[in-house]
């Protein structure tokens, strides 16, 4: 199954020459989920060739500009591109009144429905669960109310081992049960073992989006074990006042939240306008945890 | 005097690739004024190296998306670049609401004052007039309240004939009011007639920007003559019923303004998602006004 997440934009509050404000498309089977939406970013998606037209699902972390500003561009072109189904966003409460007053004053009537899921960011939750994932919020240490998500795959049916199915004849209306893990009684009331009938599903993965945040411990538990962290990295360490100060991470923290919970890989992103070049920043970041990959704009990176 | 108009979007509702929603910034002088800011515009800046700092005052037509999704982020962008300078912003009432209500839960208090100079799009009003320009709103027909903009260079003061200025060794105090047009008297009693010590400057030069707007003859008299005329062309004229129905121009109706107005120039913009490319618009709109071209984005039109 298809579990992978391509970079929109990688950039902090402003956008440099080449870097976009934050925006990542998840791809779970294939199905979208947009996580934040910073200016440009169906400009982006078009540039990358992420259909928007496949997103069902859009997550926005937190109300500051570089994290929403393309989210009302985005929604009046799926309206004006002629979508009908309905789109689940998962959002701060606020969000709604902003975009409702938008498309008042550009007296617009979207033709699909919006279904808002608004976030807590004082306590974790399950926003959505579907045959695919299931989604919880994280609530993160940041200047505004600010919500990460990680989204876990659901654990898949066993595999039959179709040779023996076969040679006992079991009855293919039995063969769900087996993938569920029952174990086969045949008609001379012999009781065949499941793990003897099917093998086991790969183990399912888990993918943490933590945007914008201060370090903070808090937030350790729930991602505990993660195949791949994505975290904000906004600072070289050296900057370490000026973080702390604007409720954001160095490169050197990011790496250790990734030692710290057991990450299987880190993906930082979210970089000041002053780092032209991103060097520094990986360098710094795979000192403390090897396996750290920067987020580059229109690269997909595999969850594995 | 500088006077060119440089194009940072052209497309209508939706951007298609390597095509931006709306935006221009017109140099006066070496003062840019921002007409319209689709979403991106920050980034088309950046892209075509022009400096937002250099801006002071903002111009939105109205408030379809495509018009203004931009301004928010390029708001933001020039707070946290440390601008300390008023900002003169010339648009529809309702922004102000919008502008706010979203600094209000990103909980930005901006470092600059935002002057707001609303706009009325019932009747023509000089909105600006400085050193170096008068701009007034053009009413324009679209199916919600939109006006474009013409901006008309001051005449310039008379330039002094040295030779003759100095023959006469006329003091030097004096040459402002040659240059406002009076005559000299000598010494002796002597008057030398102003045309004899002084030519007149360049004609003032005008642009008028027209963004969306059905064809109607209401707006023809106030841009009569005008050097350059932007004009939207969104359709090819195979396409006047959806023209009309969504309060739009065909390219042929865009070169049909430019010929009844005696414009010096036509250039058109707007342009549908459909056309991939643009020859087809601009052959259509030259087949009715020949000295027409396409606003394309990054390139700079000087108006002469």
């Amino acid at each position: 199954m298809k579990f992978e997440v391509t970079i929109l934009g990688s950039s902090s509050a402003t956008p440099i020459f080449n870097r976009n404000p934050t925006a990542q498309a998840l791809n779970v089977n294939e199905r979208l989920y947009l996580i934040d939406c910073g200016e440009g970013t169906q400009q982006q998606m078009l540039r990358y060739e992420v259909k928007a037209s496949r997103i069902d699902h859009i997550f926005i972390s937190h109300l500051h500009g570089d994290h929403y500003l393309g989210l009302i561009g985005l929604l009046s072109s799926l309206h004006l591109n002629g979508r009908k189904d309905p789109l689940k966003l998962f959002c701060p409460e606020p969000l709604k009144e902003i975009i409702e007053l938008q498309f008042k004053y550009s007296e617009t009537n979207l033709q699909y429905p919006i279904e808002y899921y608004f976030t807590d960011p004082l306590k974790p939750a399950v926003i959505l669960e579907n045959h695919d994932v299931t989604v919880e919020t994280i609530p993160l240490n940041h200047r505004i109310a600010c919500t990460g998500f990680i989204f876990k795959e659901k654990k898949r049916l066993r595999k039959l081992m179709k040779e023996k199915v076969e040679q006992l004849h079991i009855p293919i209306e039995f063969y769900s049960r087996l993938k569920k893990g029952e174990d086969y009684t045949d008609a001379k009331g012999r009781v065949h073992k499941n793990d003897e009938l099917t093998t086991d599903s790969a183990a399912p993965r888990s993918y943490a989006y933590c945007s914008d945040t201060l370090y903070d411990e808090r937030y350790f538990n729930q991602i505990q074990g993660v195949n791949m962290l994505y975290h904000e990295a906004t600072f070289l360490h050296n900057m370490l006042d000026r973080a702390r100060e604007t409720h954001h991470t160095t490169a050197w923290q990011a790496g250790d939240v990734a030692v710290k919970v057991g990450a299987h890989e880190l993906l930082i992103g979210h970089f000041s306008a002053r780092y032209k070049t991103l060097n520094d920043l990986l360098d710094e970041a795979q000192h403390v945890f090897p396996n750290t990959d920067l987020a580059i704009e229109g690269r997909t990176y595999p969850i594995s």
